[in-house]
């Protein structure tokens, strides 16, 4: 008899192989007296010292094989091992209590973990989870123990564990490792981001795996619909090689299309854009083909270190980016940090509703030094490609004026040095309602809109969507979402300007038939997304959708339109 | 040689008397080592039990001047001073370190307070006030110290202190208070507050007078301007006697239009109502001649409390109001808890947003029991008035239709068991984006709509009121919020519905010829500004203001709005 189990689809695509299990060694920490306090430090100190290496290792093991952007979180777990704020108080208790080292290091990183968690706050959490996994890999030397090590792996299997850390992840071998499935995490945990990018199929969060699953158990793990077959009937293993078939065979079709326009079955063209975070992920952005980049956010270049990035750190980043795009439009997000997003070094003080609070535009605007740093870095690269900048959070007309004279100050002051700079657009996110409902009059200023929904929906709708009480209210198909897109759009285009979408709505199956019926000209996605948003549109007729506007814009709850839309695409 | 003394004017009026220093005893603690510890616990009790002997006393004296609202501080006092958490803590302190009361109360009480400082949040900070003046009470009784006693004041004073706690604003004699003045404070301290409710000048804020005013100095409190001249001159007193005398002129004037009804100039008539928060407002609300109440603020019932109000204490409160108002339209808001204002019995989780998050309307449909209770004490006194009931933050027509649905059940339970229940209309509040923007399909639904300027400024701006760093955004007359206010009014009249506003703009002076063009229906502000706004609406002609409409709507930023409306109204 098979066993299904159900989990958060985490990764697409189907895996069929043999159980391995990932054991996490199990580290028994013991309290015991020193005398020797000296030794005990030393000891100490020459693990973490050996944890170092390793983390040097892995890291440039994932440079190659994952990219700059995620081989970032080992030079966070660097950082953390040289961390005097960790060390110190562990040396002190060694000193001071006379204790273990392993004894001090748990106690200390403990404590340390639970302040972080306690945060309530993405950020601070995720620096939890780094802690937790370099104080494991210490203390693992400190014991002894060898801690798992998955490169190893020489046959095709699907890995069970309990969770993967991030250095677990790093170290998977694609060749090998065809599917991974978990106890625990959600779909931007670590582990799902990363099997996301190695493309390697995952469910996640399924509570039982481990428990559940021997080695040598033949595994199917299907992220497509998050479910975990355990020693699957002949029939079921028929099943599932025909849905990987399909899979496969729908991949292929939509790869097809990697160098096609994005054009509607009735002739009409839209822009299918990429939205990335370093300048190592515009390779994803051209191997699924996006037409341009419609947000580059920028705040990756400030995090994860202990000071701003100069002018020179950020020039070449910018200048990379726009060189590898030749000549596609690249849209530039300056500084959005602040929110849920900080930076220690800023120091910024804490807020009551951060979302609410000081945060991007109006950050920059008050920390001009920073902001104009970053904007003549932009303007020093300009000259290498098609830049676009937007400003974000606008919410007053005002605010785009000074953000904008700033930039054209900064432009003077280049060009009066003989720096050359590129023309380039100006234009504002759309994130704030009162932007969006002002549209009229902002498109009389800038040269596109670009707008945020992820930001947009959680202020017209007064719910934070990081908070599962009202997560209900996060509703992107709400009549008044749609309305509030559909008065940016028609405004932009009333002046001749552009508008495009670069939050996780423009992505979405049911969303394209309604945006571009709106009439949406960019449309910015996770790079993955671009080719399989690209064959959907082509199926489509821009006049059949515009002419569902008014009935769509009319209806009462958005329960309403995604029957209605669902019915009328034959989607689900 | 006079003296000119900027602060926060909070309390209109100009008092011109002699200072009157009201001195805080200088209470020094000292440690000291007591070898009789059952002896120096019964020291301990004997001071709280004098301490609320004197604050029972003050209370029934609150009661009598201040009434029931602001009489309620005292009761949370008497908690403070009941609280095992605070006096437990204390007692063990003098048996365990055998250390005297006074310094015992101290320090534990200085961590308490510490505690509730650093929480970021208006309650809690209260929270902090209420238990250092607390603590001060005690300390003096354990000192024998005498407290200052503003009650024994006999001849004609302005007072001068650093700050007044709640118990000294509640001992204030008006005969012989004229006005004061103190160092700190704001407009929204509790000073400030009681200021106003008992007409009393006052200028907070100023940092100095204690410091520049001695005890006989002649002093003028200008509670207009924010002014307090020291030792005026000849021609300053007569300046100030005149303008005493402009001020008290328009308050008689004003004062004739108590039992008029709101007409403008072209004869249009509108409904000026009052906010409240007790059944005790209501006396005010009569004074001033309001033409009902806008918005009753349930909040207070169920606040300074340990546990929920019985639908009995619920239903008495209504029914009070209801008939106090002799037929008048009482709109009573339902419960608008969470976010900044916490109850403690509901041990609701910390949110990282809190005025996104779960709050009003959402958790009342969640703890269904508290919001039916609630329901039924209102349907209960609807037979005694005129009653209508609004829903706090709705965001989507499905949760109105459901807060409705609740309310008609509990109708129905009442009417099946022979309750008489009167007609009642059925509105709500709109203060957010997406209600506002959908006021089309929610004005099919409801019977009326109020507007909450606070919120629905705060979301549609995406700036926290309350956080200094983004409160410029907090902008009133931004295009975006007037347009938003016109949609909600003209999707009302298309429907034969009203369209009313509570929050605080409906009673700015700025704001009521811009209201009046677009239509607005009532405008329900705090009762102390209802002559102000009759005089000013009676000098107002509606088509006049109506004309206006488009140019208002058209423009692009706040600073336009008010230059214009202030250019045109001859305002300020």
């Amino acid at each position: 008899m098979s066993k299904h189990i159900q989990g958060i689809a985490a990764s697409s695509g189907i895996a069929i192989a043999k159980a391995y299990r990932l054991e996490t060694p199990h580290l028994v920490v013991e309290k015991k007296t020193v005398t020797d306090v000296e030794a005990e430090i030393a000891r100490f100190d020459e693990a973490v010292a050996k944890a170092k290496t390793e983390l040097e290792q892995i890291k440039n093991h994932a440079l190659q094989t994952l990219g700059e952007d995620k081989a970032a979180i080992f030079s966070a777990h660097l950082l953390v091992l040289s961390d005097p704020e960790l060390l110190n108080p562990i040396k002190e208790k060694i000193s001071l209590e006379q204790v273990n080292a392993e004894y001090a290091l748990d106690e200390v990183a403990s404590m340390f973990v639970a302040m972080f968690e306690a945060m309530d706050n993405e950020y601070m959490k995720e620096r939890a989870a780094d802690i937790r996994d370099v104080t494991k890999r210490v203390l693992a030397h400190l014991l002894g123990v060898t801690m798992s090590n998955p490169s190893l792996i020489s046959e095709e299997v699907v890995i069970i564990a309990e969770d993967l850390t991030p250095s677990d992840t790093a170290q998977l071998n694609r060749q090998y490792v065809k599917g991974f499935t978990t106890d625990i995490g959600g779909r931007t945990s670590h582990s799902a981001i990363m099997a996301r990018s190695l493309e390697i199929p995952a469910v996640v969060g399924t509570k039982v795996v481990t428990a559940e699953i021997e080695n040598g158990d033949l595994i199917i793990v299907d992220g497509l619909d998050g479910r975990v077959v355990v020693n699957p009937s002949e029939e079921e293993l028929a099943q599932y090689n025909e849905k990987r078939a399909r899979f496969e065979a729908q991949k292929a079709e939509w790869a097809k299309l990697v160098h096609e326009p994005t054009v509607t079955s009735d002739g009409y063209h839209v822009e299918l854009a990429a939205n990335i975070g370093t300048p190592d992920d515009v390779k994803g952005v051209l191997a699924n083909g996006a037409e341009g980049i419609g947000l580059y956010r920028t705040e990756f270049l400030y995090m994860g270190r202990s000071e701003l990035p100069t002018e020179e750190e950020q020039f070449v980043a910018y200048k990379t980016v726009l060189e590898r795009m030749e000549g596609k439009p690249v849209v530039v997000r300056t500084l959005d940090i602040g929110g849920d997003k900080e930076l220690p070094y800023l120091e910024l003080p804490k807020e009551m509703n951060p979302f609410l609070g000081f945060r991007a535009i109006r950050l920059c605007l008050e920390m001009q030094e920073m902001f104009r740093t970053q904007l003549r870095a932009l303007l020093r690269a300009s000259v290498y490609g098609n830049l676009k900048i937007m400003f974000p959070m606008i919410a007053t007309v005002d605010e785009f004026r000074q953000a904008k004279a700033v930039l054209l100050e900064e432009k003077e002051k280049l060009v009066q040095a003989g720096v050359p700079v590129a023309e380039f657009e100006v234009g504002m996110m759309v994130e704030i309602p009162a932007a969006a409902v002002l549209a009229d009059q902002f498109a009389k200023e800038v040269d596109f809109f670009s707008i945020g929904t992820n930001d947009l929906i959680q202020y017209t709708m007064a719910a934070d969507r990081m908070n599962e009480r009202v997560s209900y209210l996060y509703q992107p198909y709400n009549p008044a979402i749609l309305r509030l897109i559909a008065n940016v759009i028609d405004a932009a285009h009333k002046e001749g300007k552009w508008a495009g979408m670069c939050g996780e709505m423009a992505g979405e199956e049911l969303a394209i038939p309604i945006l571009l019926g709106l009439g949406l000209d960019e449309f910015s996605m996770s790079a993955t997304s671009v080719l399989r948003a690209r064959s959907q549109l082509k199926k489509l007729s821009k006049e059949e959708t515009a002419s569902l506007k008014e009935t769509i814009l009319s209806m009462n709850t958005a329960e309403e339109v995604v029957a209605f839309v669902k019915q009328t695409f034959h989607i689900e």
